[in-house]
């Protein structure tokens, strides 16, 4: 019998790590699909709003990564327990999402003389208000980012500050122990260790 | 006795006005805190990372305008009935925001030349792109942008579509009239035409 869940991306981590995450650690079989370059462009027609990660599931698709992952989240226990709860987790992935969208545009600015400005100003102000804020959290969270424990905020973490050293170029996480102690821990989560293990190897 | 809620923004409708559609709809009482620029300084060191709109209640505080509003909507009845439900309404959310995005980059580009081609390319193409395929999702969605009945997804689009013709400089739905006919519907929900009548007039 084919898996109940279809995941198509790209052949990267990026936007579908924290759902392969979720899906491994809820032990929850599904087809992983790596759409290549040149399949894309027919595919790309079939998909809502032409983008990936698309997540299929008795017939039906939905895309965007945060919304797939917070389904996810919700089938394999990492959610809050009430609505205030999943707010909680909610606003923290936003605010996450809020910084990788600043490193984003600066990935992304063709102007060398404008991409140096905007380098430093990430480098003095953007990643040091962001990731000063969100280590103090951690530390004041029993070593999570939301509600003292385990949520898939710390999944959707883990797997997008890969991006932000790929993006920035350079280690976001240097003065942040517990931070680095977090990803440490959920990379170290037995499903996932394994699934680290066995995952195709990508430059992220 | 004071209201459950507190929600606290600047003196626009903005990031917030979804949240306050969706507590007027709902009938929830809730102190509507209009901040201004000369009381942010001294209110940002207390926010969280230092942004509004934020909900308070019950002596919690949250970020983040799109998780407040998902969490209002759970309260008032305007989410999803099942996991795959709020999946379908998020990604159509975020789809939203999206665009959003695109054109508040627009918006905010100094440079005249290349604000100039920004804005040509959303006209013929970003735009097009994003509300051509909106407009048939409400035309074969029972005049809804998810699930076919009245969700939060419309309180969104109709509460930040304004925002998209003020960072645009036109009429982003003039070729959409099941997209009007929606936001029409929406702004004339009797609770809503109410808040509408007296709810602090703003530019945007």
């Amino acid at each position: 019998m084919a898996p109940a869940y279809k995941l198509s991306y790209f052949n990267f981590r990026g936007l579908a790590e924290t759902a392969r995450f979720l899906l491994n650690y809820g032990g929850i079989e599904f087809e992983d699909v790596r759409v290549t370059q040149e399949e894309w462009p027919q595919l790309k027609e079939k998909m809502p709003f032409g983008t990936l990660p698309v997540l299929e599931h008795d017939g039906k698709q939905a895309g965007q990564s945060i919304a797939i992952a917070r389904y996810l989240a919700k089938q394999v226990g990492l959610a809050g327990k009430d609505d205030w709860e999943n707010l909680e987790i909610d606003a923290i992935v936003d605010t996450i999402n809020d910084l990788r969208l600043k490193l984003l545009a600066i990935h992304f600015e063709k102007d060398e003389e404008k991409k140096k400005t905007l380098l430093e100003t990430a480098a003095k102000e953007t990643i040091p208000y962001y990731i000063t804020r969100l280590e103090t959290i951690v530390q004041q969270n029993n070593g999570h980012l939301a509600l003292g424990r385990l949520t898939w905020a710390d999944f959707y973490f883990t797997t997008v500050c890969g991006a932000f050293d790929f993006f920035f170029g350079g280690d976001c996480l240097a003065n942040s122990p517990s931070l680095k102690s977090l990803v440490q821990k959920v990379n170290e989560l037995p499903a996932i260790k394994k699934w680290i293990e066995i995952r195709p190897k990508t430059e992220f």
